[in-house]
């Protein structure tokens, strides 16, 4: 198994003064995800969960529809932990001819703004619309302290992005860390898939960082009502979740939050006069 | 042209008291990047600086050289801003079937490791190990603050990623924001071959998060011997810095920085006793 974190030495420069010494860093190296013995796409990933990397991004990219889907996903060989090899259950269509979305078939150029989004765009059979949870709103501002004290490696590193699956109730079920934030979330999302967890009904997604397309996309493929940020998120973001019926959550903080959509889901003094 | 920002209503939570309100979002939308009429990749992006957007990306992606092998680069007509198409000059070779790289030729087991390394790597036609920069650390800790001050749409959204380019003096050449920092990245090094300044001798980039593999790649396919990023780098960014021959800087702040490679290049009382 690769390493998740490595040393390399690095000069310190402090007010002027100079230290040679080692320095902690974050792990990065390319994972070949290949699907039927067929390279579908490469991620730069930190190591380790590598299986639930590859089932998370096939879950989030509308390839498979959970465990069952599979028969097998291990490392090529027992020396190379860069390359996942995916074997899709039998009747499984295998991926299209460009299923990461990077090239797809081009479009007359009058619609082709409709175009670029139905190239970006996945479709989830969960309607998590019709999620019932409710968030207590002191339940929800102390996840991302809940996060923060988990995360083991960002404290040795400073380099990682953390996603984390909450119960409504704030209970941590799984929190994974990568150097790339879609990375820790198909992490997330590729262990609720091999713990036959999926769809993710009246589960809690914080992210780290900000709230992207893409992350309230695979939040939504996993069936999860409510995504959370601690950062910004971005005007797609906020559309596709309104669209979609998801609570979106931003700068979520000690006492503090902003509901950009499915406001109606956080309990407490926001429940009245709420738009969803 | 599309905006840079919008507006979407939030309700703010803060102490238990609601107040909807309207709240700038930074802008998120799908760039579809044609060249010679064929998709060749779809970024979601922050719209603006779309042109220079596609002639980075295909400058980093080794597609390109320089302007002279663009003929023509613009958006699809009028009235959509999310599919640029560029022209190649003639002679100029198309992309491979798979230029983006994540879908390319298999390689057997046994070499899978070096494949997907390979897969991932660009070959830059410029040598960075060569250039005679010299930075005094005392500009080198002032730039964040000067990309900071500049970054005006952050302010609004705290949204955006940001990179800038600057003289060894640490004047700033030029500054871009966007959701996505590999598109910041892009899109200043898009102006750089807009204006023929590429390669980039002589210069620092400075990214707002973290320093990547993929940066610290792009970096050097424009030719800049100086990466600096305000936060953590990983070890591949580290590895490839450190094999060009470029200085890699992380952790830059006021008065403290670590110099992970080329510590020789940044005068001062570190230019004692640094090795590269």
């Amino acid at each position: 198994m690769g390493s998740v974190t490595d040393r390399r030495i690095v000069v310190r420069v402090v007010d002027g003064n100079e230290v040679r010494r080692p320095d902690t860093l974050v792990a990065e190296e390319p994972l070949e995800i290949r699907v039927d013995g067929r390279p579908l796409a490469v991620t730069m990933r930190t190591p380790g969960d590598d299986v639930d990397l590859a089932l998370g991004f096939l879950l989030t990219e509308g390839l498979i529809g959970g465990a069952s889907d599979v028969t097998t996903a291990k490392h090529c060989s027992d020396s190379d932990f860069n390359v996942l090899e995916v074997v899709l259950a039998e009747g499984v269509p295998p991926p299209a001819v460009d299923p990461t979305r990077n090239f797809y078939t081009s479009s007359s150029c009058g619609v082709c703004g409709k175009a670029s989004i139905d190239a970006v765009r996945t479709l989830s059979r969960y309607a998590v619309a019709d999620d019932p949870i409710r968030v207590d709103p002191a339940t929800l501002d102390g996840l991302p302290e809940r996060l923060r004290t988990r995360q083991k490696v960002f404290d040795r590193t400073g380099g990682l992005h953390a996603a984390g699956l909450f119960t409504a109730d704030g209970e941590l079920v799984c929190l994974r860390e990568d150097v790339g934030r879609h990375n820790a979330v198909d992490k997330v999302i590729g262990w609720a898939v091999r713990e036959a967890r999926v769809p993710l009904t009246g589960h809690i997604l914080l992210v780290s960082g900000r709230a992207s397309f893409e992350l309230t996309q695979k939040a939504s493929m996993a069936g999860i009502p409510v995504l959370a940020a601690v950062s910004a998120p971005s005007t797609l973001a906020v559309d596709l979740a309104g669209e979609l019926g998801m609570t979106l959550v931003g700068f979520l903080r000690p006492g503090r939050m902003n509901l950009y959509t499915g406001a109606d889901r956080v309990t407490g003094p926001v429940q009245q006069g709420a738009d969803r």
